[in-house]
């Protein structure tokens, strides 16, 4: 459990980290959708809830390494609230559970002033505003004011994930294996992409939790950016759900399955299912500490360009087509990325610092897009999630210029052409040796995904 | 339907009100939930959707009243974005569909240089930081700056819906009857709150149509903010549901209905549920053109006072009563509100404008929560939604002070205290000489809800 004193030893870490000046943690407010008091559901700031942990909108706090003070700024209710909002408990306990002083959010600019102030960079314009208001910086100052050594710091920290993490990240997890285990037990021909995208959210919801990020749902897995749910589904599709959960401590599961509309796959889509399958797990497998985690990156790249040979798509030498980017045309994202409290973890903060530390990233087509190029240790949560596509506009484009000729049977891939994408992702954990699942286990073979489909018709 | 003739029609009747300089028309952007590309489901600006009917982010326009010009401002995607995003229209041929021109997003600031801009009170910290750019004015001066005569032209113009609006009210209406009838027939003892209302959202969800304000799902129907939905309910609890579905043209339904969690009403909930259906049927059928809306606030809080002296709960004159506020210990709200693209139709122009135009607002408590307190139109949508509360902090604080005690039997609430509270809404457009109930008929009487409750058992 997340006991007053891990928001204390947290912080105590931070504070042996940093020597000097206050560090800034900017709660989030709620967020107007239509209008200023119609709101979207709140979401608290990531590192907010991993150092103080308050579920609340309206909240800032501060650890000051110079006065040696943890003070949560914000206002008590008044009696009219608690009239329309019913008895909460006060902010001053809230804090006392987690190890922290309050103070009136009005002495919070006060609190600043003239000090040297650490803040991480913001992903919201109030954020942006707040800042330049406190610190009286215009709000271009505010971007290239934010702290290097605080992103660095939390970074590494939030890296690492703790014991109590790892026990809500399985949970996520295996809230997330139950959404996919209900869309797979319910979606039938003649539906719409939208009632399965439904019943998946209803299962996220009705336990309390939510989802991590907008649901994927889609018959055109081929599209990565999919958020579109207006298509009829039909036999013969493929269905491709890429969705995850985010528990009541706001930790995010993430995971991928793409299983036939019709109960069977066809025999051509069993051939390229295989291939992810086999990627998914040759890319996994490479996961330890001590290993670049661009390894697992090309191993599902390699598996997938060889697999596809056996289809006489692709061919020649598969190391020098990966090291081209040849496979790209079929992957063109990255195998996977950070996971944790935000579905991809601290996304925010800059990927040259977190994903990378300082490793310079490629430029190439495909490689360009891998969030994560780093040494692993233990504790770093990473999802896995090959995928082959057939991408109309892009084998297209590349194919005009017989981009990558030597590699890729161009005239093969017109049976192809409407085949749409395949995608398998899960979580796991690096342990001192090597890795862990997370969550319960979720139908993943081609015999285990029929027979969860079976169920539904 | 929404054709291209309805968006030059709406054009062309604000361009007879306000005769010159620049109307700017801010579309939405995504907004950032923990990092910036993890982001809410986009919800686009209701008055961008009236005028330029684009569902689209990254979007302004303008209407130029010197230059005779319609132009939205963006960007066409690029061959990456095709690549990731699919094949979808242009810009330009929607912009076309809506009878407007576009150009690109960088031109914007150049063509307000200089110009009278007339624009809206911004809702959203990044249109703040954007008219502040593009106007070269301090945040400050922005949100001083708005112009009145646009709100005020736009706003009587979104007040009278036309018949094509009129038509998707009707859609939204019905949609959030059912998912109240999914409610109503699926809520049994031991459940959550949380997992009722992962049922609504799924009805909501499933057909492409999403809620149109954060679901109210609550055993405390007393608590009036209520979004908190970790209770279990129990037999024996009144469960109110205060739901409204958002169609695909992000027109808005709000509906709430109170049912037994049991199969039954108890004698004590009948007792309350009649005299708030009482106040609901008095208050509606004051709808008409030329009738102040608060007259059928009056018409609710005068029959609530009144049923509740048959339960011994109020004394005294009713009239009296009423006007002195009295009643508001149990229904501290207003009777409803305007209704359209936004659940509050536009709340975010300033309620001295569009709720009341001009007339004085009462600061009296209960009155001072009323949003409309004008003269009614044809057209005009609104929501009729009385409510009976037994609010155990407030009966606390008038009790404490005998306030309104010639009014209040404050000794009999005892037997009230852990009632909860009840409250009934549906949504109504007024027409020539009366008003219609929008959407498909809903239970509503106590033999209507306890039939319907039958089928969850």
């Amino acid at each position: 459990m997340f006991t007053r004193d891990i928001y204390i030893a947290r912080r105590q870490k931070l504070k042996e980290t940093i020597k000097s000046g206050v560090l800034l943690f900017l709660g989030n407010e709620l967020s107007a959708m239509n209008y200023v008091d119609n709101t979207y559901t709140f979401r608290q700031d990531s590192t907010f809830l991993y150092y103080f942990g308050i579920d609340q909108e309206g909240l800032v706090a501060i650890i000051d390494l110079d006065e040696e003070k943890e003070i949560i700024f914000g206002d008590e209710l008044s009696i009219d609230h608690i009239v329309w909002m019913g008895n909460l408990p006060t902010l001053k306990e809230r804090a006392d559970q987690v190890g922290a002083e309050t103070r009136p959010s009005g002495s919070l600019a006060e609190a600043l002033k003239g000090r040297k102030v650490h803040y991480l960079p913001p992903y919201r314009p109030e954020h942006q505003i707040k800042l330049a208001n406190w610190l009286g910086k215009s709000l271009n100052e505010v971007d290239s004011g934010v702290s290097e050594e605080m992103i660095i710091a939390i970074g590494e920290q939030r890296l690492i994930k703790g014991v109590e993490e790892i026990e809500q990240m399985e949970e996520a997890a295996s809230i997330t294996a139950d959404m996919h285990l209900a869309a797979m037990r319910y979606a039938k021909p003649g539906m719409t992409e939208a009632q399965v995208a439904a019943k998946v959210r209803e299962v996220a919801l009705a336990d309390g939790n939510d989802v991590s990020f907008p649901i994927i749902a889609t018959i055109n897995g081929q599209t990565l950016h999919n958020h579109y749910h207006g298509n009829t589904i039909s036999e013969g599709d493929l269905f491709l759900l890429d969705t995850g959960a985010s528990n009541k401590m706001h930790y995010a599961g993430d995971m991928t399955r793409t299983f036939p509309v019709g109960p069977k796959f066809s025999e051509q889509q069993k051939d390229v299912y295989t291939i992810v399958l086999e990627a998914f797990y040759n890319s996994l497998n490479i996961l330890k500490p001590g290993i670049n985690y661009k390894e697992a990156h090309f191993a599902a790249c390699e598996t997938i360009f060889e697999g596809l040979k056996s289809l006489g798509i692709t061919k020649g030498d598969t190391g020098e087509a990966v090291a081209n980017g040849a496979h790209a045309l079929f992957m063109p994202h990255g195998v996977g990325h950070l996971l944790g409290l935000d579905v991809h973890d601290m996304e925010n903060f800059g990927e040259e610092y977190i994903g990378y530390a300082g490793e310079k990233k490629s430029s190439q087509f495909g490689l360009k897009s891998l969030r994560l190029g780093r040494m692993l240790k233990p504790g770093f949560a990473v999802t896995i999630e090959p995928g082959i596509y057939f991408i109309p506009e892009l084998i297209d484009l590349w194919q005009a210029e017989s981009k990558h000729g030597e590699f890729i049977n161009y005239a093969k891939l017109a049976d192809y052409r409407s085949f749409g994408g395949i995608r398998i992702e899960e979580d796991a954990v690096v342990t001192d040796s090597s890795y862990k699942v997370l969550g319960k286990p979720l139908a993943k073979t081609i015999q285990e995904v029929e027979m969860e489909r079976a169920k539904a018709f």
